[in-house]
């Protein structure tokens, strides 16, 4: 009998072999653009060991998961998931199963996440057509319209809930415009899901996107995911398979539907979480939820202005989840985020791209939407601005 | 001044709005191909509130995940760091930052995963060209240098540890000939990193990739990558960008690395876990937990063996952290799976692809790796064949 050598030739090298003492998480209040906080629930769901990703409980714990996606969504989209990644991973995932090499694509950029969108679709092949706002505006359904009518797109992309700009996109219309022209429409809720009213299905929207640590109070890592008929009919009709191995729906629909077939190893714990977070949403209701966000952010912004703070986007546009607010003249705006960090233990988020130095970003989504953590941190901020 | 409405136009279905309880997850042995228990102190971990993905706590838990992977894989190299996604994402992460579109990529096949490695190579526009051994054998250098000889690819793919055979692919003078080739090696660790004896750097290996589920004891969601300098110069050379965003090593070195950029969220309760996982590793030693590995491994060989069971690879080329058992002529392999999952919340694997029917895969990684666990399986497989 042949007996496997204990340890191999080479010598094991301790050179990297840190000693790290046991992890210590300080205890942050987290109202930037996200991560926000995760229910306390949430995080207790996780605390289980895993189980396999066969396990008949596990299939269950999915279908549920499923489910309530549908509800938190307001779609009867049967491939409607969660994507085994964070929030960009299923971005990616809508356009690798809607985008076939040369396909025009339209997509509406307003803020850095519009970016984001152009840049992916470029990545699958896609001949990308755009339209622009400045940071900080909507578009019209004309605008829309209009360009949609131009460029004869086989998809247009916009984001509803722009966590750059903290604009929210009305989109009453826009889905019935791309049946008319004949292209799927893609929407980004990662902003939005949870926090802000959405109605995938009477806005006739194709596939949709979000993430798990806003609006749904999860922690972040697995993100939901929803494509509707039409998008599967063109997945369908594909000349070559989807670009992405990880992400291709026509492999993950095996998994996630009765088929059962094994794909890839799920984030158990995540799961867990996520079906917990989607619990507790049921639980409260969806305009429960929304009202909540609402309000909560209506106090936010009349304590800013009593601190003499202003909103940067116009409050008919304006995100219950997610105000910019312009950093006054004179004030150092990376300086007072790193003060409310170390001395408040409250993490809020700056500008990016145009808005760099000159927003500071205030998250008020999911558990953390509560006027209590309002109140904490404009007294905070009263004392680093004074 | 405009008031948002705060319930808009459609009324909230509640079609799928399902009320559930509180979440109930079994206690399973988890002995299959994984995913494999995780260490109780790494499920600990993931029990905390996430941080922002730019906090300067979880930056510096960044370093030191990184810092412990090249201490794990026996690596120098400066890119290695933890994908936010299964084992699968770092699988076709390593393929989308090798290959170029036309590229020709030798793909050594002897199992399940090695045609995964094929159809993520072809998606990402290569000639992809093969090798093939029965599911059960390992390659011999000669037939791999031959190979490389006859095809000269860009990049050479190779299971180390193939889950769905569980064969242990010897990699000494691999490397060293791909080198002579001027190939790129791509190594495939998932079922090997923190329970097989691995060095990379010694083996010369240029890109490698694994899982969190198995021999590291964490959850799965995040998944080890590396790229050496080799790697990172034909990505510096690339005419056109990775065709996969998420998973872009020349964006995602700009977050791991000094200049931290922002690319996406990072999965923040994983890295949580993940180092855990690597700081219990580190404490107990590379040597000590190979051998532990490899001792348990024996420990069931020889039960195998006792209740007449025999084990589908020869002992030269078997995993310590997967066997596969020969299911005896006559007995139905599902049914006994399905039976020690309900009956003893044991979980072992089935066969995949040729070995479908033909084999139970067992399981004993990272943490799982224990006697006892042993013997408990042995006398529920006892009392199922009985």
């Amino acid at each position: 009998m042949v007996t496997a050598p204990s340890i191999p030739s080479p010598t094991v090298r301790d050179t990297h072999r840190s000693t790290l003492a046991p992890l210590v998480v300080p205890d942050r209040l987290l109202l930037g653009p996200g991560p926000s906080n995760a229910h306390p629930q949430v995080i207790a769901a996780m605390n289980h060991q895993p189980l396999g990703h066969l396990d008949p409980d596990y299939l269950a714990m999915m279908d549920e998961v499923q489910e309530l996606l549908r509800y938190t969504w307001q779609t009867d989209h049967e491939l409607t998931y969660a994507i085994a990644g964070t929030g960009s991973a299923a971005m990616e995932a809508t356009l690798a199963n809607a985008i076939e090499p040369g396909d025009r694509v339209l997509v509406a950029v307003k803020g850095y996440f519009g970016h984001r969108l152009v840049n992916m679709a470029q990545r699958y092949g896609a001949e990308v057509v755009t339209i622009q706002k400045p940071w900080g505006e909507a578009f019209t359904l004309e605008e829309i319209t209009a360009a949609l009518k131009t460029h004869q797109p086989a998809v247009m992309a916009i984001v509803h809930a722009e966590t750059s700009t903290g604009v929210r996109q009305p989109l009453e219309g826009v889905g019935a415009a791309c049946r008319e022209q004949g292209c799927l429409l893609v929407v980004d809720t990662v902003t939005s899901l949870g926090g802000v009213p959405i109605f995938l299905d009477d806005w006739q929207v194709d596939l949709a996107y979000s993430c798990s640590q806003k609006g749904l109070s999860c922690a972040p890592g697995i993100s939901p995911f929803t494509m509707g008929p039409r998008a599967v009919e063109k997945l369908e009709r594909r000349a070559k398979p989807v670009a992405n191995w990880y992400l291709d729906a026509a492999l993950l629909r095996q998994y996630w539907g009765s088929a059962r077939v094994y794909h890839h190893t799920a984030p158990i714990n995540l799961t867990y979480a996520l079906r917990e977070a989607l619990r507790l949403l049921a639980e409260e209701g969806l305009e429960a939820r929304w009202q909540r966000h609402q309000s909560t952010a209506e106090y936010l912004w009349a304590g800013l202005a009593e601190l003499g703070l202003s909103c940067h986007v116009p409050q008919e546009f304006r995100l219950p989840t997610l105000t910019t607010v312009r950093v006054p003249d004179g004030v150092d705006a990376k300086a007072v985020g790193r003060q409310l960090l170390t001395e408040h233990n409250i993490e809020v988020g700056g500008g990016l791209g145009e808005l760099a130095g000159r927003v500071w970003r205030i998250g008020l989504m999911g558990h953390n939407s509560d006027p209590q953590h309002v109140d904490t941190l404009l007294q905070a901020l009263k004392t680093v601005l004074d």
